[in-house]
């Protein structure tokens, strides 16, 4: 098991390679709560967070915008009452990088060290 | 015209009365950038706001959701980067309320105090 959460982004170059079938079914037997989706033809891991309030759920989205900013890869983000639904994939190569891996780990750490 | 900016919402009940058509129509007409939309058939406000980064996002969802709490009536909120889409409705009546009015012009107000 790859530990992404202690992994960095990379720069990413819109020829740079996606990730496999295996690479993205490897993830998601290790990160379990992680949903691979499609938008618009582009794949995505998608999770959803709960919380017991909205303040909770603020918190927890500043959390994600700020490790965002810091490794320059942004995912999606909706904000409701006791709700945070992630979004994470590359624009540049409208698909999974192993970026997505590393933040997606990056985010469950953050929830899993509030918890 | 009504400046729903200047008010405040009111504690809402399962049965208290949804907006009308006619009301929905009076505010769309003074506040121009609000669609309205249907999920799961229920009437919300919907409006795209733009920013040039991530930052400028971020910033903006905090303030939304400080006035949220503020008015203990929460939105759903987008928040991807350079831009943010706010959703408003009442969960309570499953519809449109004046406090959705109320709530989108003071997004607008926030808005439009950093452009």
């Amino acid at each position: 098991m790859k530990n992404y959460e202690s992994k960095v982004c990379v720069a990413c170059h819109p020829d740079a390679p996606k990730a496999t079938k295996e690479q993205i079914s490897e993830f998601q037997n290790n990160y379990l709560e992680w949903e691979l989706i499609e938008d618009n033809q582009v794949p995505q891991l998608k999770r959803v967070y709960k919380f017991n309030d909205f303040i909770g759920a603020v918190d927890f989205t500043k959390k994600i915008a700020d490790i965002s900013e810091k490794e320059n890869h942004h995912p999606s983000i909706l904000l409701e009452w006791g709700k945070v639904t992630v979004r994470w994939w590359t624009h540049k190569i409208k698909g999974l990088h192993e970026n997505d891996f590393i933040m997606s780990a990056k985010t469950d750490e953050i929830y899993n060290s509030n918890q």
